[in-house]
């Protein structure tokens, strides 16, 4: 403790000590003194220093080339920047991703860690700002509200991409138990109530074909993650930008990063338009409620063993109750469940805070970040976790399924062709009444059809494909 | 057509020809032409024209003893409040629900009608304001910013009550059948997965149990409605309001209403707080969401009738399928999710409409107005709905509740202070492999215990209210 | 009274007295007695009810094709249908938007009603459906499940094109102000604090470039209510309709509608899925965040006119206050905001519906229509409002504009490559602290530059399109 | 590495090794093994530890009381939870918070590591279970379905009381404020646009009245805290829990903890009820909602410096921006609205989770104890931060506060009583289009006032404390 050195940094509210072994500087002490919110940092993700690297790399070879900047200073910020995208001195990122200031704090993080780095390199004392500036040199012809919402907007890709990679898992999953239980007759329920016969198959195809549809639609909001802003400055007049620097900017960002980034054509409205992210998380509570329906009916069909409908039978995970022996729950659809709620909660905290936005800026974007990043880390991980410990291992059981079709009034429905509306609601009625079978009724008693116009109707093949037959 | 005859009125932004036979004025027909929203108006919400004629009256009886206000004046207006209070004129009232303004367009639609009635009561024609004037005499120590929120509370008190009477009618109908039910065992259900018995008595009293719960919550929330800011008049400083008024109106407000109005301690704050509606909101949110729930366990519960628990029946009220014959749905069960849903949506708009004021008045109190009023009426109508149309006509499946317990497993709990949790455990896992019940793999192959221990144990009695039984 | 005669249906329940008035019959009469909730009726949408005719009139001719509809009955429910598209009959409808049993009762209340016209048509009296059946004729080949939610895809194509029409217009209308306020110097603010310069028209324009945006990402949204499930029957197998029926029923619809829709790939999943729906809402809600972003922003512009902001004068369009003279309020903005907030709500009571689906459908469609059809109602008639009766009659106050920049410290920002960041912010704080201006600290006082370089860099066309200037 | 050793422990669905160190068992492991959603671990909810803990003791001296279980054992589960409660062994409470089961793991985690710390202190190893089980001894009597809500519930009434705390200071440092600004006179505004004065410090002691009453309402939820359903065990029915437990528990619960704990009257219904949550998050995102309107009102008033509002300054905390020198943002307030919105958003996962519980459990209730902890930790830490970094500093611009009054047209509005509104409304008009002062048409113009009446009127006391002037 006696050993610790101090640094003595100024910016135009004062001075403060910084321990000499901290990369970071003045600004992101204060930001560490002002913001003590979820206690969840920057640091927690690597995608988004990362992205404000990249920024920061193709912000100072853009300044190189438009002689801003001093070649060697500018080596010196390209050298630090791929250190942090190397993944080293994550330990510098401490702000809390919820901040006032609209981000300002972490990008003076990146902007001081990334000046010390720098001044090392150059031989320098970190600190020596007068050699390499956060300000005047790291962060030369930017703002952070050009700087910020780029990085955000790559982490965010990144994010998604891998979010993009579990649900295609996913759907790959259900697919596999769609081939392997397309020969499972059940019975198809509306509204709870018995309908008409499907395939277990049917069903769980539909799982996939729906989660397909989910990966198209989250592509599209992907895609516009790739349109930055970089350049506007402080408001998206460009001010202080040399001329051609955003477009230039830009074409090596998409360069150093591998992602096809491009300018947005108004920059002023890009500087304050909060309408990418509310799209990405718009897709990601679609996704999240259809993943939870389908949750949900897992549970459902799994209810039981006894007193429910027990068509399929979820891997065992874990004792199910400390109280009731042999108890195993569906623990697994129950976890996406709550993760699905609360990604419906992370939306309407992103519509509160896009809503917010004042004038030519957003300061709430820390909190649509925030929200953003968890959203999709815990979705992600519950859709892993889906597919790895539960679709995966599912059962069927195949006998109680078809049980229950062969048992049930509603199969009378493939009778109206022949017998008409009225003449089959009557069947039912008497069914539920009696406890009889529609086979007892309309073959045996009423004679209304042949057996063998019954075996016809009622095979295999024609209730999964029903073809149309009429008397 | 051509027999139409027009009066002008003017105010400071110029003139408008009035038909004459309107009891309404030129700022009412301003509002009519810049208000086109919902087509929902304040005539359909007869509760709340009243109370705002309360309010004109408590402040004409309260203006004339304090000798601000002529005294023939105020019997005129007092005259036309008592008209408005008995139903009549409730076409004058069209502007929509959802205004700018802040209410200030239904607050002078209510001054210029009457003091239009008013001044045909004092002999003279509609339009002669000089001798009774909807801003200096009807509008008189007031502004919108105090007789719109205070009406509002008084009309949403109104309507809070009927929405109590409806929950307490469900709750009786609840108990009744929880009485009638009390001999039914069943199955418990934790998780959708078997658990231990219960009774459909126990389980019905507990949806009474909780609507009694919900009825006390909502019952405080209304207590704050009587607290109201009358004599605030702008922004609560009382501006323009004789001494003693506030006191005296509030005073006159609840003797003319019959509700027990008082003032609220702090003005300013009473005048763009909207921390009341809030709460109502939220308690309305609270109660429709543990009603979705109910009715999703009814519909859980009367799933089948075939190939689901078919524990209850409820009645049948419309084919429930232009298809499948014989089909009868849940439908009252599922009009009222969709309504408790409706409620959780019209919380979130007043939850940004509530954080959405700034400074001395939250300006958008009339979306407020048009949720509660909305959210009450639907909720209202759901839960009678509910009550007389579903739970009243519940019967039970007496046989299949007790043949599902019987067959459980989940039944095994009780013996764990006898024979331990794993050894129990052991025969769950036994009888979901092989398809045995628990009396046969307990009593007769291992012998575990007496027949006689098991009688005891599972007797109708022991299985609704458990003794503890060990060895 | 007396005179009303009336006929008896009846249905698989029993029997009720219909008037003979009635085009709708008995399970329309249910479904009236049964749901009371909103008011708010199905004929209040007359594109839904046309959109069911085009499905009804495209089953029937597929039907016809397929020969399980008889020529001449199909030739009645054509012209039943026609009718209905050319908005006659709108009165039948008087079904509750919010319904239980997944718009069972508003299919069966088209079925009924043009079962009549047809009966009619043919000679027959209402009511003797041995004729032209509700069921077997009108609904052939159908279910609920699949007309309902593809008319109402249809209908929302249709409304979602008046939204967008609106949209446009008041994209132009911000257009033409940013054209008009182009040579209007004024202060950018990022977190409500001077930032640097701009012009109106810059901010304008970012309000139409927003906006143009949301009419993009609406369109994809539209595009998507192009496919249905047309031919997917109860839950998707195609029970109960011919071979070839889907697609040529689709093509059908396509060809009476004049809208290019399609058939979905995957039925079962279609029959459940409330994905477009979703996205349909999520993109309403984002625009109208995006909407009432702009409008806070109008707001807080015009706000003063004297201790405000006042750069922006909103066209006067009724008195403000009851009590504030002369008080004029921005009361077209105020009711967008408050329309904006309830989108967000609607939007969460599809969310909370989307998700509440089980199985092989989703039986809260009703409430889904409902806040789809009332959250587009509202906004286009706010849009339509906002565009003409606030946008285009808006004007700058170009004075106080431009003295504001010239006074601001925020200017200061543009000397930054010349001074560095520390200089210039030492300059702001002794400009804050003093109360005098830039110009007189750099220029006049310090000499840290001459008045010529002060003339280039502070230029209008510098501050507005700013050129990089170092020393 | 080589040197863990390892014990092998046994559920009936299977075995595990489990590390030697670790005090949590086979369960525990699984639960890691099955939930990685957040990271975020139940160790880091110290509260929720002891509460589990205060739970176990009072289980086991009610269950030795009652004799099911025998003194020694009981004597050893009271030591561990006695470690438990004095913060020992957090780091063996490693499960997510979010989690499938209902609770069971990390009531199971409690029950193991309490099991493994008493077969220590009895002189065992760890896992040597047959000495002292897990679930035949600490879970005795009990079931996570009520063990997990109790702890639960308290728990939050121990983080709702840190929140009042945090909210009684803020309301202190309001009313200091407000007592400071008493004699600062400045403009009320209503709908942003210039209304009537009033001093800032009424507009203080607003914001300290309303925190007040949000003081009250949580206040309400908070006792709600105290009502638990321990004995219910598995669904309410109080199954394999000894006569008389249910009372002595909660006792026993309340000595233990110091909460005065009290049993909920229907065990069925307060199994499965989230009533009690609901209530407790609406009342907090009331208070959210209030005070993110608070902080944006702070945010406008300390608009500027010079192109905004600018009648407060609140402490700068940081430089502002990383490009514009000299710029300070209300970082503070910034950071309140962003944590107000999370609240809000985790309110609406409360509600979903809330409405999703089926039949005799919620299984959703680890989300909402997840959203409960972190909306309270990061509202209380906002808080916090608020008054101490920002609302304790405020000072006023007196000056620019009073200009802008005297300046203003709004003070016309005094003028009501002697002129009338109309003549009022004339005065305002005029002075708006030629720029002139209110007192300059009304006093010298027009000479419709002396100047001693307007000394009256406008004398300070008379603005801030309106007494009723007539002619």
């Amino acid at each position: 403790m006696d050993d610790i050195t101090y640094r003595v940094e100024h910016d135009f509210l004062g001075e403060k000590q910084i321990p000499n072994t901290a990369y970071y500087g003045i600004q992101t002490l204060r930001a560490l003194e002002n913001f003590t919110i979820t206690g969840i940092t920057n640091a927690t993700e690597p995608y988004f220093i990362q992205a404000f690297a990249y920024v920061k790399k193709a912000a100072a070879l853009a300044n190189r080339d438009l002689g801003v900047l001093d070649t060697q200073l500018a080596e010196a910020i390209v050298f630090a920047c791929d250190r942090l995208i190397a993944g080293e001195y994550q330990d510098q990122f401490l702000t809390d991703l919820i901040q006032g200031g609209a981000g300002t704090s972490v990008n003076m993080n990146v902007n001081e860690v990334i000046a010390n780095i720098g001044l090392e390199y150059l031989g320098y004392h970190k600190g020596e700002y007068q050699h390499l500036h956060p300000n005047n040199h790291v962060n030369c012809s930017q703002s952070t509200n050009d700087a910020y919402p780029t990085a955000l907007m790559m982490a965010l890709n990144r994010k998604v991409e891998a979010y993009l990679d579990a649900l295609a898992a996913l759907r790959q999953s259900f697919s596999r138990k769609a081939d392997a239980f397309s020969d499972v007759l059940k019975m198809g329920r509306t509204q709870l109530q018995d309908a008409v016969p499907m395939t277990l198959g049917q069903e769980f195809h539909a799982f996939a074909t729906t989660i397909g549809d989910d990966i198209r639609h989250m592509r599209e909001a992907q895609h516009k993650l790739l349109e930055c802003n970089m350049g506007a400055t402080a408001i998206g007049t460009r001010i202080n930008a040399p001329e051609g620097y955003p477009e230039l900017c830009v074409k090596y960002l998409a360069e150093v990063s591998g992602l096809p980034m491009h300018l947005a054509p108004d920059l002023i409205e890009a500087t304050s338009d909060m309408g990418t992210y509310v799209q990405v998380s718009g897709s990601l509570k679609r996704s999240a409620i259809k993943l939870s329906k389908i949750c949900n009916d897992l549970r459902l069909l799994s209810s039981g063993p006894r007193t429910g409908l027990n068509e399929i039978r979820l891997p065992p995970l874990q004792p199910g109750s400390s109280i009731m022996p042999g108890k195993v729950n569906p623990v697994i659809p129950e976890v996406v469940n709550q993760t699905a709620f609360y990604v419906v909660g992370a939306d309407m905290t992103i519509t509160m805070a896009a809503e917010a936005g004042q004038l030519q800026l957003n300061v709430m974007e820390p909190v649509i970040a925030f929200s953003l990043f968890t959203a999709l880390n815990y979705m992600t991980n519950a859709v892993n976790t889906l597919w790895t410990k539960c679709v995966d291992g599912i059962t069927a059981n195949v006998d109680v399924c078809r049980n229950m079709v062969m048992n049930s009034i509603g199969i009378v429905t493939a009778l109206n062709p022949i017998l008409g509306y009225e003449t089959s609601a009557a069947i039912a009625k008497e069914a539920l009444a009696t406890g009889k079978s529609v086979h007892q009724l309309v073959v045996v008693e009423r004679q209304l059809i042949t057996q063998a116009k019954w075996d016809e109707i009622y095979s295999f093949e024609n209730m999964v494909h029903p073809a149309y037959i009429a008397s």
